[in-house]
């Protein structure tokens, strides 16, 4: 991926950021470099995500996924950091199969999916770094009695990720499922370059070597100057923007098959970032789409925003027929990825026009490997910015607390949060 | 809908509002009343909107769509306010066809959509207020075209909802196509209670009448204090807890089958709010998934947000079966909607614990009676912060520029705008 920054400096852009202040803020990206650097080569915590492209085993995916066969059809049960990835990959590259994604607990829906999907023909592949979420579990448990109860083996026909140990791993071990692991050191949300993002695309026959590849060119990207390095330079111009009151970040791809990437970066982004008072707010948009919906906003209401693109270069043709109105004469032999340019060059222009910072991602074309680029460029941005910003961007502490209560609302334990919810403070306005 | 605005006190919460500050409030929400309903009474531009319970005509609806019979699919085309509403609906309360939205034009999907769908049994939908938007045109001529290849006459199976003149309204003349108005002085995004949004959950399946009857219902609540009408108590804390620095307002439905609810909310807010430097920043997101995902920020980040939870009081029972795994056994035999409700109270209760900012909207279930309330609702709210704003709601002039720039650069006219676009700032960073 390249990034243009032009459109968020200070001569442009009010929040911007001048010239000046980027060759200062640069020294700070060398040094910020150095740990990152020296976190890869001892594999610590969170900074050995972005040694996955190295250490990853696509081999040990195929050979896990393999004898499946070619099922019709595959439902990943995760949720979060468990889901978000190989949904982003098999979303942006297309799956040859149909897919489902159980990463919620509302029975309502999957009452649907499972109705749909030909469970005979389907593949199961199930995620849980802990191995004890209670969502991704209890799914489990229901999708795995529906395939039992429609006469199914679901145990020929599922492939768990999880950690080293925990009640899904027992799960596993005993109806000896197929089972791949979760990287040690890397988080959820970092993941999808492990074996949590890659079964599902390699199961829908995305090539995920492809991707690995991209994603290794990006890692070799990876420089100690802003202006040398397009990852580093995208994630310190979010931050010096951050830190002149663009406080939140709208990522709007112009491609469609990358509209589950703009999830994945919101909760790269929010989880990594969003802590100790501290981190942007990442909202997913995506055009043209939101040029009708979210625009107005972007470009008329406060300066709070930054708007970053990511536009290929390259799309399918696909001609707009010559029409008998006058009027629509000018769309006529146009080509529907040209429309879909102009729109974006349109869009940015306008944001430009009024002084609206925004940043563009430039890709090739929606590719495996320029997809791998493009996950990696994100993740080590987002690394590059929790250094900026002085806070750990490998933890979650603030999701904790629910997950506890939850449990204890449920019986699972005594846990003093359930106890809390108890005492709600209410203010009913009622029809 | 009933609405709780407890925890968005400021003995719970900071940011929060003060019941004294509320008091002095409800005297600006009883004047902005008065105006409101003076807009209704004369069918003002945009105040009309909330006069479309009482006004539309689903029998006009039923009689266009009738004469298509049962088809198979249904492919809607249509951009922003054109698609959301119908999107919304028909997401809340089940499709019994195959439903596809054509709201981008993105030349990768059209293709993937148009080789899936049974093309001799697909209905047309298209939607454009102005019939000359660029996006909805260019995929229609498409869609006529690729029918028209497969020997299938499109104009048989194709309903027009457009205003009185214009491109689309000489197309739908010219082939005789079924016809259906916008109704005058309502804004596309304020429409999905008209035929704009109404034909394709008509088409559908959908209990359109009653979704209007709720609608109906919920304008019957409007009333001059916040603390009688949930509407006008959602709309005025929004806008005190935004001049209090929750600019953000995070829209999370504990249901899926809300989740393009989201969507087409954040379009009412951002587009109507959004204007002159002012407008709260509409953020989708989904319960239990963005637990995974945004949770940590909403608690642990900036407090500059208000999380407004959606949340159903009935869901369908789906138990979650035993496990052998002693770990999970708190799991087996609850159910999966209990399993949903316990996320969402540990998810409020932990923002209410850290003192973040969140309001309640309680339906009594997901059916087309609450949701008919829950969208007129919103409207409601929406026009009330628009007055206390003092903002006009109901025009959206930032998009204009972008729009005018897109057609001079395809060559439809000459346009300064798109001179603009040539004279962009460039700051490369490649790899």
């Amino acid at each position: 991926m390249d990034v243009d920054i032009g459109n968020a400096l200070s001569s442009v852009a009010s929040p911007g950021v001048s010239r000046d202040s980027l060759e200062r803020l640069d020294d700070r990206v060398a040094r910020a470099h150095e740990r990152i650097e020296a976190g890869r080569a001892a594999d610590d915590h969170g900074y050995a995500a972005l040694n996955l492209p190295e250490r990853a085993d696509p081999d040990a995916v195929r050979a896990a996924v393999d004898p499946l066969g070619e099922p019709e059809a595959l439902v990943t049960v995760g949720i979060g950091g468990s889901a978000l990835g190989a949904a982003t990959i098999t979303d942006a590259l297309g799956a040859d199969l149909e897919t489902a994604y159980l990463d919620n607990v509302d029975p309502a829906r999957i009452d649907a999916v499972l109705d749909r999907l030909p469970l005979s023909e389907t593949a199961i592949n199930v995620v849980s770094r802990s191995g004890t979420t209670a969502e991704t579990l209890a799914n489990f448990l229901v999708v795995r009695e529906a395939f039992a109860e429609a006469g199914v083996d679901w145990t020929e026909r599922t492939v768990v990720t999880t950690g080293r140990s925990g009640p899904l791993a027992d799960l596993a071990d005993r109806h000896d499922l197929r089972r791949l692991p979760v990287p040690d050191g890397v988080p959820g949300r970092f993941s999808a370059l492990s074996p949590v993002g890659l079964v599902a695309p390699a199961l829908a026959g995305v090539d995920i070597e492809g991707v690995l590849a991209g994603a290794r060119a990006e890692s070799e990207s990876l420089a100690g100057s802003l202006f040398d390095c397009p990852a580093y330079a995208y994630g310190a111009i979010t931050y010096a923007l951050n830190c002149r009151g663009a406080s939140i970040n709208a990522m709007m791809p112009y491609a469609e098959s990358l509209e589950t990437y703009a999830e994945w970066f919101a909760q790269l982004w929010a989880e990594s970032l969003g802590k100790d008072g501290l981190g942007g707010t990442p909202v997913r948009a995506l055009g043209a789409t939101d040029q009708h919906s979210q625009l107005q906003l972007y470009r008329a209401g406060p300066r709070d925003k930054l708007v970053t693109f990511v536009v290929p270069d390259e799309r399918p043709e696909l001609a707009i027929p010559e029409t008998e109105v006058d009027e629509l004469a000018y769309l006529g032999g146009r080509g529907l990825g040209e429309l879909l340019d102009a729109e974006f060059a349109a869009t940015e222009a306008s944001l430009a026009a009024v002084g609206r910072p925004s940043v563009r991602i430039e890709l090739d074309r929606v590719d495996a490997g320029e997809l791998g680029g493009l996950l990696y460029g994100m993740e080590a941005a987002c690394v590059l910015v929790g250094e900026l910003s002085g806070v750990n961007a490998f933890d979650q502490p603030a999701v904790e607390w629910a997950k506890r209560a939850t449990r204890g609302l449920l019986g699972g334990g005594e846990f003093e949060e359930a106890e809390a919810v108890a005492g709600k403070t209410s203010l009913r306005v009622e029809r």
